[in-house]
């Protein structure tokens, strides 16, 4: 098995970095999608400080474990974010809240984005993965009524926001990995197109796949990944379960809780939802993406100690590689 | 046939409302479900000037046409929506909107809700038909995480800005319908729920049963109307046709305009969609609800002016009546 | 369109035969099924005063009616059953009835059924409907558990009963048409196949073939036709539409009444269920089936005098006939 | 893991008590739902001989298993069933089946059930699972047909029947949990709430949740759970495989046998059907269920002795508990 | 309405073409699709006799009808196809057919359809529907094992024998539309992508949309539209009814007879199948096909006579119009 | 475990059929479903050299292996295939090729099977498994017009080519198992049915079971053993997995390679697909199939060496054996 499995660390960043090293090592994982929060990884002290970066890499190294990513959900988001208010506060840091000032906030954040990708570069790793925000996700009931040039001038705005943090990147030899996901400028097949097209589709800026979205919003996972084959720069294995059905939970998820179970879909540990998971792994085979294969873990009703190891042991069992000859070759030989 | 069907002048507002009668009474309809914006029903002038409801009620009168409820949508709408932006001062009055500071545009908007109930009265309607606009619409997705904390404040917002107005529609002995519908407080079966006991099931409060979005929710309409039976205060028919099921169309409707068909689903003629139109009419006849039946006509790949008439005999041919005894009455007089 | 259409009457036997004589004409029918009960048709009558059938006749040639069936589920329900209770009291005549003991009842039953057999051929009908009852349709859920023993007895005494019956038949030239119906001994696939077995496939024996129960047991009416096409000797129409998909409607209607919605499904006017109608009607076609295709009107929620005729309009519309040639002949001619 | 998994002995009544305790030890199981027939339980020794129960509670101790619940089916059945016959002579001990006379058959049931809850005390435990018969499970098909007052009749007769039982439960501080089941008074969702209304509401009333009854009948097993979560009283697990789909085989079952293909469904071994368990499981959590999950091992195509362990190791790995915070409280950390 | 409807005469070509023309206007038809054989159009009399396609077009005018398109299926299949064989002799002319020597056969077929554009030219036709045939059809299933290089080889020898009826064509400026269609080289959605690219996507050659075939495929004939919506020269309205589900009868047909009801499909009226009509008319309206939309009559268990203007009938029904301004335009009205 | 798992070789043809026993043996199958191709066997040697069969014995013996079926689909193939091609010189050894005249290939692999009825004997074996081949596959699409005439053919070409060869296996007291594939003469449950009758049900002529290309045909593998249970003489498990539902995917594959992700279906390993093998395995039991359960392995997105022994574990778990005595055994002691 030569594709690495990872565990990104975003759901525990309540623990120490160090900590989580042990664990994923214990468990078996072959690296880790470090998230830029918590004291997971720092991006203002990895380009200030020069023994930080090399510290990290240290410990790693001291649990055998790898790394090919680093996340910045949480700022990437604050970029085009409209409104911003308490719940960009709760998961944003002191340096780029400020003093709460929208447009400060977001170019504030949008400075981090560009700080991640140098400090992807001293780590010495290609890709960024995050979220872009957006200025339009509030209209997505599309009543009041939003204008088809309202909409314009989100996709617009993206653009014009993303486009000087990718132009970094590029210098920086990263790639930006967007997870499609709601609240997000794309967070569908249509929406992905759209977003491709307003940064016209420059290298730098591709796709985080991660199909635990697309289960409920009745998209196929599967061919997604081959429409979008070249732009697929990170898997993350998140899940989702339906619960409807009974016609009173409904694909809105109602405001409850995770774990509610009156709530029509909820995310749930790798291998437990509808996600078609053999299929997918199969159309990375088929597609050739050779990057991590990344455990994304959130499951509400599950206790992470137990779920993150299990998730691995399923991982591992159907993300196996292609032969390299067809079962069929054998036929062929019936005429010596 | 004794329920009357009505014809929503809400998408006719470019039209004067003579014409609007012409053209209902001409195609059949019994009488308007009436909107309160463009010349059709303005609350203001109704409250402050003696003859502009006898002049209405002259005109419905000369086309035969009767009326039961007048609705408001985007007044109610504005009520607790937050952001208010653009997409509001398109669809207010400049009465409302003013200068446009968001909590001016609440109050002057709930001050609008009471006048209507006003109106209502004064016209000789009991029931009026809105939107209420919500606080937490923008967390839909929970993403950034709103807190259980942050959802409550939603409802509360809700309640404090709605009872004030419900205590003027007690006053004139109208009720409110809310229309369950995305972007509302109340958009499905949980929140629907929730909404009631944040104004304590207060009798004012009821709802407008519209299916067209339940459909794409995977609600069930029918068993709605028996779970609420004692607040369906109104029935609009509107339809919604499901276009996923290729992969690539979206629950969430992709931010694309109606009637484009890589939306996941969209508003169709009543008829012309996935409503199980007949088993909610039976439903309707069981739970004793003897309201107008209200047609909202909405399809943007339709003529309007072919679609209207159309979606009455659709209506008429299914929402029969009762009858009188059961089919295996019969069988007991075998006996005699 | 030569194959007639006829209406059942057994949910109309509260009306004078004549009175049924007169709507079935007006709304088009071509001739009925008629019930033997009510005043619609009296066996014992037939079979002992010469000037009754003579009368019935007239009355219907009065009508341009024709009549190719005579129905008597009633008494053939008693001839099988196990309880016989208060409601066999409530569909009995006094003579079949009398003092209410089990064995009497299903003796003067069976009885009935032969006297009907020789009233049809009276009448110039060949086919007689109805129902066998059953000794063991209480053992349907199979707790306390019910040995193989048990189910055994249930086909015998049903062939012990029955043999006699259809020797008369036999011997009047007449067939009788074993409704599969829940409640009897034949009410699915599988059941119809022991019971055809019991009787050593008798010609006498065949089936009425009502498709409203095989929608709600999961049971394909087509292929039914095509599997039993011999035994094909009636076919009535009536439709059933599924109310499961709530996760509280059940399969077996919770002894709640017709037209209640929380019943798992319904019986409806035929063209308002899920019964396939067009398929089945090719499929009588390809099968040579050529007897009468008879509404039986059982609808709780519509009001008869209006589904009656409406029935009618669906099956003529879709009970088409099949063409003398099939359309690619006409590439045969290409070459000439 | 703190909730126990016990095994339910009902279907292993020819093994002794012994060796049916020496088994489930040495596959895991942490107690045993005690059956009260065959030698497993008798409640008239348990209330008469003083030794008894204390023996029973020795053999217990001595393979280290532990007791939450009894349950006796077999003589709850028939408290209220009509008719009694065969069957219940098959299920009955001589001391309850007498001379077969159905009314004292019922009331030596009722008295044997009286004596259940008191020798329940006298083991120490709080439940007792069983069955209630049912006057009008006979009328299941509605034909002939069961007027709205004979259906209320069978409501009463059970209340009738079952208040006085009850009121001894009571008397113990003892519950019954009815197994919502065909062929009892509530069998589905409708039926429980008529059932538990005619007993208004009384708390020693309550639900054993087998779900195997839900699957093919329609039902949603997870919401019920919600909807009655005050009356979950205990917790069986039983499997169903749907088998329809081919258009032969009935959701009925066709009077076959127990693992006959042609059956529309079947019982079979936990987690090899069709019952979603996760989300069962994931519910029970959410309503606070903190009784045994029950393994009831009923499977007609598989050897009990493989089947059983192979069920307590599903369940185990299934029935997970939950974590003690959500893991998107590791967001909020991320601004320190 | 605008846009015509017309009717293939493919399947009537056993009928002289002035009685095919005089039924077309009398059920109310717009024009005719005209099929290449029988006496309706003969491509060869048509470019060598001045007179013949004046007659025609007399003819045409004398019913009032219009013609855009003429079809060449039955030649066009044999351009590529292996083998050739007795199915071709009999719906070939001897002209094409000669000595039946495959290759022979191939060219001459070849050059009819040189002529058919030449002919279509003449008349002032710019679109010639038809089938292309394939020599790799036969390998469909796959087994015994059909290589890579064997199936390049057949869309090569496709584009080596089609590019240069293709030049033909663009000499007359006139364009091919093939029907996507099992047993030609194109038949569903990536053998079109790749039929396509064989022939370099040229314009000359593109598509005739008949969505019968894709119901059973299991494609989605709406979104075929969007994808390929700059190919999409011509529409045929066929329809097919599904009819697998009992578990016996299959997609491929069984070789069969049409109307046999073993089969798993079968081609019907259009409006009595699968296909999701109005939503595909919508699509048409959304790409801007501005052709005919032609019935292709097939449905071998209805007289065609009575099918052909029942369908003409359903289309226009459907096939409504695009309004010119959308329903929601109305609310920005409100603000005046 | 009675019931042996073997493993068909003719996959591994390539192996030298020592290596192959090796790995069977170290993997823990019970024995060898043995090819007729490659080295592993070859029935022209079996007949003419005597220490040919006695020294694969000795090899099996060696590796603790038994056989009870040999397999020759690739010559049973060329019996009836009409075009024989370049396809089948692939598959055909230069005895059979000979010159690659279509008639004598079908006449020398004619006399392969024959010499493979009088090789079984030798070998001990009962039944060979295999293809008939068709005359008729490459009508399939019905298009260019296949006549019922031409259909017939195909089936007494069918006849006509089998029946000696049957009189051999008869001879030599040998069954031939056909394998119900696409491309043979008998590929879904209609072509069994003519297919049988064709060779008028001879006991020589029984079927191959091998659900993989049951389940893109939406044909029922479970009811099928059950329809044809005594013609059942061998079991192969190959599994399919189905992968339309985008709307681009279509059933008859695209011409696609195996693992191709565009592919509407494709091979996977045994438990990897939509085979419902427990219920399969559970029928098997009821109709009493007594023989080998193979492996057929055939996956082209998995290496075989990682596939073969899961699969083997697999079908160990679910082919489960049946029990001596039902559950409910148990409840009749309970009135001891």
């Amino acid at each position: 098995m030569t594709r690495p499995i990872t565990l990104f660390t975003g759901q525990w960043a309540d623990l120490p970095f160090e900590e989580m090293c042990r664990l994923a090592s214990e468990w078996g994982y072959d690296g880790l999608e470090i998230a830029c929060w918590g004291d997971h990884f720092d991006v203002w002290q990895a380009v200030e400080d020069d023994g930080y970066v090399k510290a990290k890499r240290e410990t790693l190294d001291r649990y055998g474990l790898q790394v090919w990513t680093i996340s910045n959900h949480l700022k990437g988001q604050a970029v085009c974010d409209d409104p911003i208010d308490q719940r960009h506060q709760d998961i944003l840091s002191p340096r780029i809240w400020g003093d709460g000032d929208p447009e400060g906030v977001r170019q504030r954040a949008a400075e981090e984005m560009k700080v991640t990708a140098r400090a992807a570069r001293l780590l010495g790793v290609d890709t960024v993965v995050g979220f872009t925000g957006s200025s339009i996700w509030k209209y997505v009931a599309m009543f009041p009524p939003a204008s088809q040039a309202m909409v314009d001038a989100g996709y617009e705005d993206f653009a014009t926001r993303w486009n000087p943090i990718l132009d970094v990147f590029d210098g920086e030899g990263v790639r930006f990995a967007h997870e499609v996901h709601p609240s997000e400028i794309a967070y569908d097949y249509w929406t992905t197109v759209r977003a491709l097209e307003a940064v016209d589709h420059r290298e730098a800026f591709g796709l985080n796949w991660d199909p635990s979205h697309f289960v409920w919003q009745d998209l196929d996972p599967v061919s997604f990944l081959w429409d979008f084959k070249d732009r697929i720069y990170h898997v993350d294995c998140k899940d989702t379960k339906l619960q409807v059905g009974n016609g009173r939970n409904g694909r809105l998820g109602s405001h409850l809780a995770w774990a509610d179970p009156r709530r029509g879909w909820d995310f749930v540990s790798t291998g437990h939802g509808d996600v078609p998971w053999e299929r997918c792994f199969r159309m990375l085979n088929t597609i050739g993406y050779d990057g991590p294969i990344s455990v994304e873990w959130e499951d509400a009703g599950m206790d992470r100690l137990v779920g993150a190891p299990e998730a691995l042991d399923f991982v591992r069992r159907l993300a196996f590689d292609q032969p390299s000859a067809a079962f069929d070759a054998a036929f062929s030989t019936s005429a010596d």
